[in-house]
């Protein structure tokens, strides 16, 4: 954030703040708004479980290409919540539409927290004027902003870069039932990713972004493996007629400021999942990018190899049999493991190598394990793991009651 | 075991010591004679690793239908170990063989343990002797050598039934790395089950047996998800001329005898899985058995929902949620979730239940957890699991070194 002025970046402005429901449970509410509008291209969870935050924001981008407002808050997921849970986000929406003088499908909403309470109306109705009055470009609006989203998380997340004068905005949140496998246009998450740009790109190159570069940067990690049903990325791009247009010569430069966008995001949201002491770069190499993904996230699944990244404890034993039992056809006979530089498995046998040495490898908090699978296929895929600790149990054995 | 004699049942006898290998590592080493011998039906692990003492027995088994000997150890998988780990596999069989004056093919042969070591060769030779010199048939015997085959396990496995003054024993091991899919005469665990009886069982009624009710009850719990290489049943019926016959008639009765021993066992492994403090029983109804076991895995291996379990945390919303990202096919708008007798989820949302009445029945150390899919297909299917501890987090970053 060392690029940042006090106003940050053209067109987008942010509010948030902190609220009770009437049974004194917590409520965080947070707006962007858009001027004068902005394109949005937009990926949501693979869950069969729908928030009704995202039902609702389907719903709005498919009847409209113009994005005034994004309403957010934390403390309840807004899923199965009963029949009214549906109604109640849409006449929220309503309101805060009606109160701004704009159509009501211009107004997408996110929500994250608990599962299976509606949304307190009453509290979202009295916070929406105020909400709409103080919103500000300042740059600690944003950190504010970035605060309002989170959960479990300890930190807020908020990745800026220049872009030839323009500026890309990545703020999220997202500590645990963290697995996302989002489909463009399809439901998934507790991921939000609010992706900002003051750049014109023509929805096309969005979309083509989004497919190639956003989403599976974002589908490769996986903090507990408990996909969540309210990940939800949006991705803005403002529609201002000052605005610089993208060309199409100059996509492959942005999509690398992209990438190095949504990675920095990645790994705040990795480094700070809930009780993360390490996290892991799985890289499968010489395998189809089907099998691969497969092995990576049965390995990431571990609770025997999670806990053995938790104690550095260089049990690859675990990592081996994870891949046996993986379900992936494969000659085991043929798998090499590497932990850091260590090759501790050769050819699907113990390469005999010093656990002492093994375990310095481990003792840091990023390290990465290499699996080569030797098939004929010589794709590559890397997928990024948390280990799991005594306070990831702690975290979730209370999070409700 | 209020039913147990000094001398348990005829043919079989037992011996057991715990050893060390040169490294000052515990080795505990087992053996169970039969005679004149048995035969023997057995199911191992489907994980594409399989230990060399799987690889061996099954070797062994494809040779002879005499079984005389099965030699046990733990603290060592012999899993994973070079190319020299099959050969000394072999010669330690070899040599218990030639001092006993039997074919090699008559000893069997399960381990339990670290991956990534070869059994320690001098260790089993010298051990060997004095393991044959005082086998017995006590009960106490029994006792002792199912406290030899544990790893993580604080309590031996032990179940006993009579069957017409004839006699069923079940010695069991598997704290962690359980969650066994066992195939008949194809490679799963470490879950070390040893089905012992003095019944003599034709071959095909024991290939019955194992095929409908053995294999699909150990097949029916899991305590971390993490499917073992070593996974073993030996289903052992005695070959004594003297012995009782089993006949066609009795199937069934025998088949609910065996039915209760399996399950007595598997309770005993659950509730002494590693860090276990809950054990949930989980039905799925109304849909095929295929698509119910990926739904029962897929919520058996939540982190989310066992660490709900672990703090009594009505937070159902995982459950709900682990159903929607399990990838089965299935209308979530039709799901009902009972806890207990609590119906907490009504057609795929909250039905508003009391967190508190719901916390009750989550605070016994046992309790049931009913899904109803609603599909056209009527069947139903039950799995067993456990919760996830902070002291399972603690066991397993502690391990190996």
């Amino acid at each position: 954030m060392k690029h940042m002025n006090n106003k940050l970046m053209k067109g987008y402005k942010f509010n948030s703040f902190f609220t009770e429901t009437k049974n004194n449970k917590k409520l965080k509410i947070g707006l962007i708004s858009i001027e004068p509008y902005g394109e949005c291209v937009s990926a949501f969870t693979k869950n069969l479980l729908k928030s009704n935050s995202i039902i609702v924001s389907q719903k709005h981008l498919k009847k409209t290409d113009k994005v005034r407002y994004i309403l957010t808050n934390s403390g309840c997921a807004n899923t199965a919540c009963g029949k009214d849970g549906l109604k109640i986000t849409e006449e929220i929406c309503g309101y805060l539409a009606k109160q701004l003088g704009i159509k009501k499908e211009e107004v997408l909403i996110a929500s994250t927290g608990v599962i299976g309470e509606p949304l307190p109306k009453e509290v979202f109705i009295n916070s929406i004027p105020k909400l709409i009055s103080s919103l500000s470009d300042n740059k600690s609006s944003v950190v504010e902003f970035a605060k309002s989203i989170l959960t479990t998380d300890t930190k807020p997340k908020v990745v800026y870069k220049h872009f030839k004068n323009n500026n890309v905005l990545c703020i999220a949140k997202g500590a645990g039932m963290i697995a996302p496998q989002l489909k463009l246009y399809k439901p998934h998450a507790t991921m939000l990713v609010f992706l900002l740009t003051d750049l014109w790109i023509e929805k096309k190159l969005m979309e083509k972004l989004m497919k190639e570069t956003v989403v599976p940067l974002f589908n490769s990690f996986s903090i507990d493996g408990d996909t969540s049903p309210n990940d939800t990325i949006f991705f803005v791009s403002l529609r201002d007629r000052n605005s610089y247009k993208l060309s199409n010569n100059e996509l492959k430069k942005f999509s690398e400021v992209l990438k190095f966008v949504c990675e920095e995001t990645i790994k705040q949201l990795l480094f700070d999942g809930e009780g993360v002491t390490k996290v892991v770069k799985i890289i499968i190499e010489n395998c189809s990018k089907e099998k691969s993904e497969v092995l990576a996230r049965t390995i990431s699944n571990s609770l025997l190899v999670k806990t053995a990244i938790n104690g550095a404890d260089p049990n690859w034993g675990r990592i081996l049999a994870a891949i046996g039992r993986s379900g992936v056809k494969l000659d085991i006979d043929k798998v090499d493991i590497y932990i850091g530089k260590h090759c501790v498995v050769k050819n699907g046998t113990s390469n005999f190598v010093d656990d002492k040495v093994v375990r310095e490898t481990m003792l840091n908090n990023f390290f990465e394990i290499k699996i080569d699978i030797k098939s004929r296929k010589k794709e590559s895929f890397v997928f990024y793991t948390t280990d799991l600790s005594k306070k990831y149990v702690d975290i979730n054995s209370k999070y409700k009651t």
